[in-house]
């Protein structure tokens, strides 16, 4: 497997891969790889001729008083397991390399970043399209492989390549969940013991969501209670949304028909960590 | 000449010429094709394998109140002028095929659209930056050839080439004039023929500015004193900026150093014309 930092070598091998007649699949990761990436990379594998595996901690689609600096960063571990999972090439550059001082130039998905994850992490969704696009054009792969968990980026990433024409092939995999049903997140390793153990609440509100809906429950509000009640059952868990928007417009729908995410934010009480999981109802992404 | 107007036609054109081996070179226009435009598909055609000339009046670039609808398009007499200046595709797409009715991602070139043409058309360069990266994703061109009389917008395209590493090689062609100096223009034809002969004073500004550099001033202010002094010859022409700035951060630069642009818009007084040129003092684009 091949390590690249450098943008421009990285641009001059996917040329040498094009040109070759290859197919390129990328796996944007943030790093902390864990079972969720490697489905990600499985995918990419079953589709492509060649995977390339970003590592990247995105300074800019973090806020503040978010957690870019403790973020976690095991290279080594990341390179085997990438290996492990049958990646060609882990692209990892150094934040200078991709944001130089006086970088000035953002990719903005309008309107379906003002509610969810972006209407509490504002920029985020500025960050993390202006990265994905920068790593379109570096790479250039002919597929890009995204996980459900992150919904809204999945949402955002499409409507940004729909808008911007990116000459690039999506693919949303499921989410990998633990045996208990947590959606396996590079974040989890912040929980406490305690905290673990209350955060299946979170997908076992959305699957009691799905029941409901599967024996024609239609209203979102009752829906939407139905998750609350599931994670009211822990002091451990505050809620920071719950929602049931349509799947292009993201805007709330109080009523169902067409596919819908129900998607949830929630901050743990003693290690403050933010979790989010969420299912499509009625339908698929 | 192939006359294109679908984009996923344009898309798979392209990849057809790309596969093929061929470079394709593409000159960016709103069409009403003058000698200038002329020139930039000559300098494609010396570069390129195929020349494609995109010819669309772009609605996100122009403000409210300016000339969008009476912008004007002579279709046909476009892809004649196309043609005979060795064109090989035009791609003409309707606005709805560029902007579907929910299209809400947009490109934004900061910090450095704040001034000059940016700071009095204010959204006009996200405009561009967004059909031009959109383009770019379409045509997959290798090259893309801009005209220096639009020097903003050169500056603009080049930092969102490198920032968001767009796989391109700009091209940037010495504007075009006519004989008494103005710079060539689309808006021109709006010009009364009493505006018309007062119009030779803006580029003789710049010259005089020029002349005054080559002969050793390096006060901004000086230069753009003998400009303004030039310009106010004619009670025809209203300066809306006359500016000294640098060419990476169109800072305005009180001494001259390095390469600067000398940058010019003025307004005429019975159509309302808006006329921009503009010198690089000391260097090249």
């Amino acid at each position: 497997m091949k390590i690249v930092t450098n943008p421009s070598e990285m641009k001059n091998l996917s040329t040498t891969y094009r040109k070759a007649g290859k197919t390129v699949g990328l796996v944007p990761t943030m790093g902390a790889l864990h079972d969720g990436h490697a489905a990600l990379m499985a995918e990419a594998r079953r589709l492509c001729d060649v995977v390339v595996t970003s590592i990247f901690v995105n300074p800019i689609q973090f806020g503040p008083a978010e957690d870019f600096s403790k973020y976690p960063r095991p290279f080594d571990r990341d390179c085997r397991k990438a290996e492990e999972s049958g990646c060609d090439v882990v692209f990892a550059p150094a934040a200078g390399a991709i944001y130089p001082a006086d970088f000035s130039t953002f990719v903005d998905v309008e309107k379906i970043t003002d509610t969810l994850c972006g209407a509490r992490r504002p920029g985020h969704f500025k960050g993390v399209a202006t990265v994905v696009l920068k790593f379109f054009n570096i790479i250039s792969p002919h597929v890009a492989v995204f996980g459900q968990k992150d919904a809204q980026q999945c949402l955002v990433i499409r409507r940004m390549v729909r808008d911007l024409d990116c000459p690039v092939r999506l693919v949303f995999v499921p989410t990998v969940r633990e045996q208990d049903g947590l959606a396996i997140s590079s974040r989890n390793m912040y929980l406490s013991p305690e905290e673990r153990r209350a955060t299946p609440l979170i997908y076992k509100g959305l699957s009691a969501a799905a029941l409901l809906y599967e024996s024609g429950e239609r209203s979102a509000a009752k829906l939407k209670e139905a998750i609350a009640q599931t994670i009211r059952g822990s002091a451990l868990l505050a809620v920071e949304y719950i929602e049931i928007v349509d799947m292009e417009t993201l805007a709330p729908v109080p009523q169902l028909s067409a596919p819908v995410l129900a998607a949830v934010a929630a901050r743990t009480a003693e290690t403050g960590t933010r979790l989010i999981d969420n299912v499509v109802l009625g339908g698929t992404f």
